[in-house]
This record gives C-alpha cells, sequence and structure tokens, in this order.
C-alpha cells in the first residue's frame, strides 16, 4: 500500500516523541504522565523498557498476571491502546542508565 | 540490647548505601548489577521503587506472579533476601525522577 508509506509521519513521530496516547487518563492517578510513582508500591514507568510495559500490560488484560487496579483496566485496552502507552512511558525521561556502563 | 544499638554502623549503612546483597548474583545476568536490563522485555530495577520491587518478589516466591526465570529463582530466597535485593535496586542510580514536578 504506497499511500499508506509514502503518508506523511504524523509530527510526534517524526520527532520522535510518541503521541500522548487516548487512554492515558487511565493511568496517570498512579502513575503520573511522565511515569513517575505517586505512592510507594507503585511502580515507576517512565524510562522504562518499552517491551516488557506492552507484555506487563498485555498479561494483565490476558489474566496472567492480576492485581487491582491493573486488571480491570487492562481489560478496557486494545492491543494498539497497549503499544501506544508503553511507547509513550518508555519514552518518558525517568529512568536513564547514567553512567553506567 | 544497649551493646547492639550502641555498635558502630557497617560502612555501608554509615553512608546510606545498601550492603551488596548474597544473593544479587542470581539476579545480575539480566538486570546488571546497576538495573539496568540487559535485553528487550527485561525491566530497568535501579531507581525502581523500593516496596514494589519487594512485592513482586514475594509475588514470584508465592507464585502469584510467574515468570519464569523469575519464579524459580525467586522460590530460592527468602524474605531476609527479598528486602536486601530490593533495597539494592532501589538505592541504584537508573530511576530519577529528574525535573518532573
Amino acid at each position: 500500500d504506497g499511500q499508506t508509506a509514502n503518508a506523511p509521519l504524523p509530527q510526534a513521530a517524526a520527532t520522535g516523541a510518541p503521541e500522548r496516547p487516548a487512554k492515558l487518563g487511565l493511568c496517570t492517578a498512579c502513575h503520573g504522565d511522565d511515569g513517575v510513582s505517586r505512592s510507594a508500591g507503585t511502580p515507576h514507568l517512565g524510562g522504562q523498557d518499552r517491551l516488557y510495559l506492552a507484555r506487563s500490560l498485555a498479561a494483565y488484560r490476558s489474566g496472567e498476571r492480576r492485581h487491582e487496579p491493573m486488571t480491570s483496566l487492562a481489560n478496557t485496552l486494545q492491543p494498539r491502546d497497549i503499544e501506544a502507552l508503553a511507547a509513550w512511558y518508555a519514552a518518558q525521561p525517568g529512568f536513564t542508565a547514567g553512567s553506567t556502563p
């Protein structure tokens, strides 16, 4: 499909920053927009490995991993939402390898 | 017990850095000493929320959360190992909230 392949990239993709996911509002009370945990016991997500984030949401959605409120929230997500949320949090600056080798 | 209370703190405790956990070697092939993931799909642990890390290990140990090799590895841990590992990785510099509010 040449039309799709040659379509201009959205601005966010062009700059490397993911677009704000439509479902991000489900996450922010506990994880923030930036993936910085708002309370002890809640994981930081900013800068986390993208594939790990996507697999975690998929595991909550499938029931392989269970923890409320994540199980209920993940069941409202479509696969494209999961990819968008994983890409968003992975791109946040929270986790940086810093000067480690 | 005044003897214990007045005993000099170990160097690591005095500086606020946790002592290297005895079981850290179980973790490093995938997560590194520093909690920086060595491969896509493996979570970064450095600077992660301490309580989340401890609960995750405990959940793998109890079977509430299942994923190999974590399930098998966590079954070799005692609760004090879990606390030590969680404190170690939480104290690594990987995750920093940075300039976020």
